[in-house]
């Protein structure tokens, strides 16, 4: 690791490169059996180092890959063709995984610790936001060999970098921790990315997420009450804030954690964000961008993921509350329903056309399978210390 | 074809048993490369009974799956897994392929003319709309068995059945031209499914939509003018009509095609539809339904499709003006750019997160590949009489 903060990309190609000797020795396996891509993903096991590779339509798991690192906070992205996922770990691990013969084809440890990341609109550019040492790294998707390194901040002190996302025409966007800036990265050529800076953008953005026509950036603000929101169709690129109640302003509870802005909702013209450190989902009209109501929750929200026709929102939540969840009506903003699905419910992920969610219980140490019309359970079975689910789907939308 | 329009069920299970046993009979080919099925797709060649399988990563064709009948105005959909597509030919064929082994796996003709289809939410089952004789078939996903008949219209003149979609819930909704009619049907029980009839919904529906969320059901009235929607989620399902000034009433020029209503699009809470024998494309106000504008176009459009972030829509034409494309900019209602592919311009399909599209020219026997920012053509190779181009991201998405 110590060699790695010296930011020395020779180094980093060195490691990279036995790393991708040792993948290649590796015996050859029989064949594994023909089928599509459409209907997998992966539970990520986060206190193992592991994923279980799961197939939607058998609603079953199929198989395990080891050895990815610290996966706490893990997320993953997938390629163009479904058949392979990028895991980001917690400890600047980069993991690429063939979903098909079910093993690790690469692995990179390209930071002391990482964040998350996205990969660009044709496939080709898998992008890490980092938060030690700050910055963002870009790498070729079929290689996961660096292409470039972008160090964030000053020299003597390094911006964490959150909510990194995938924007159309190879751009990345990502936002700075501690610089309070947002930056829209061009890697139309991958080796000099083009980096346009947004500064002040309000202090201390802590995660961000960009609507689904890959247009509005909007990054949460720890440091004060609001919203940075970056119109990514207009010419003169700026961020403005928005939302000024939205934060810790008038909150009267201490926030256990805060809460997720990727599983966000829209539907009828308004938006639904998991308000920081209240028990509330915040209504907000998609044209104004001005608040239009509240939900009251049983709880402080992590992830409000839209069922994806957008007519519910199912909500999941921080401690003491995590081990249940609320099934927003986008219509009538009321709750139509609460599960209680088991302790330490951490994510949920629909299938793409919405007809079953898949439910991960870190302290139960099970993953569940509902029918989304008539909550029945559908399946279950064990994984250890579950968290994040992603599917194949991912591949084919903007910003996922 | 006679015995078939006995609407005799027997008859039918037994042709579908010999071509399954035929299927069956077929030598055993080399395993086929393992791959993911995110990146393949199908363009259909409309003269030849044939379709070109597709590989959008590449670029380039992979291969070409025969016999599948009279393709003219075919269209298809597909398994949850990418891995196989539903052709539905005119002359009521219903065709399943296997895009890995590039084969016919199964086919029925299932009726006698036969205009489209579409697969349930859960991926379960295949539904058809039929032309003669009248109504919707439905099928098992995995075999083509048939599970039930719903003739329509009266026993003496049956209707046709047009704008067939899925709807979440494994519902199918269509329209019957001749009777004047939208069906919900619930094919929760496929041997027995429930139909909701909505009468009276005004004269000669010819095709029809629905919104990306599964919420709206519109259907274009050949015999009159405006649209009749139905709001899914209500509970007393109804159909009213809307933009009464959407149809033949105020048009001066003959139509050389009917539009289709599939390819349309909706940005920044406005719609956009290709208007009826005019050179417009149709704007409407989301929210309130009424008609907010309208774009003047180079000739009558056939098909107005979003880039999947809706920043553009991109128009093709009927005769004499189908050799070209049209971009409209849905901020600014102005045509940005005017591409002239060649001859022919019969279907454009983009790329799950838009980056390229990919359009088919009949006169020409060629598809080309275009980047959609910079309009480069990217690739392009030989198909016979190329129509209809279908990616497997539409398993993902309800509707298509």
């Amino acid at each position: 690791m110590s060699i790695l903060r010296l930011n020395n990309f020779v180094a980093i190609a060195a490691i990279f490169a036995s790393l991708t000797a040792a993948c290649s020795a590796r015996p050859t396996l029989p064949e594994p059996e023909l089928r599509g891509t459409g209907d997998l993903g992966i539970v990520v096991e986060r206190a193992t180092g592991s994923v279980i590779v799961i197939d939607t339509t058998a609603q079953s798991p199929l198989g395990r890959i080891k050895g990815l690192g610290d996966l706490s906070h893990a997320s993953a992205v997938f390629s163009r063709d479904g058949r392979y996922v990028f895991v980001f770990g917690r400890d600047g691990g980069l993991s690429k995984l063939d979903l098909l013969r079910r093993e690790l084809v690469a692995r990179t440890i390209q930071a002391g610790n990482a964040i998350g990341g996205a990969i660009s609109q044709d496939g080709k550019v898998v992008a890490v936001s980092n938060y030690d040492p700050g910055g963002i790294r870009l790498f070729d998707a079929a290689t996961l060999a660096p292409l470039a390194d972008l160090p964030a901040g000053s020299a003597d002190a390094r911006s964490k970098v959150v909510g990194l996302v995938d924007a159309p025409g190879r751009r990345f966007v990502a936002s700075l921790f501690d610089a309070g800036e947002i930056w829209i990265v061009d890697a139309t050529n991958p080796n000099l990315p083009d980096v346009t800076r947004l500064t002040n953008i309000g202090k201390n953005p802590y995660d961000a997420l960009i609507t689904p026509d890959g247009r509005f950036y909007l990054a949460g603000l720890f440091g004060e009450d609001g919203i940075a929101k970056v119109d990514l169709w207009q010419q003169e690129l700026r961020a403005e804030t928005i939302l000024p109640n939205y934060g810790k302003g008038e909150q009267r509870l201490p926030v256990y954690k805060m809460p997720h802005m990727e599983g966000w909702a829209e539907a009828g013209g308004r938006l639904f964000l998991p308000a920081v450190g209240r028990h509330e989902l915040l209504v907000v009209a998609s044209d104004t961008w001005q608040e239009a109501g509240r939900v009251a929750l049983a709880g402080q929200p992590i992830f409000a993921i839209a069922r994806p026709d957008g007519r519910y929102i199912w909500v999941n939540f921080s401690l003491p509350h995590n081990d249940r969840i609320q099934i927003v009506d986008t219509q009538t903003l009321t709750i139509v329903r609460e599960l209680e699905p088991g302790p330490g419910v951490l994510h949920m992920e629909f299938t793409p056309r919405g007809e079953h969610v898949w439910v991960s219980l870190r302290d139960a140490d099970v993953v569940k399978v509902y029918d989304t019309e008539t909550f029945a359970e559908l399946a279950s079975f064990p994984a250890a210390t579950p968290s994040g689910i992603f599917m194949t789907w991912r591949a084919g939308r903007i910003g996922l």
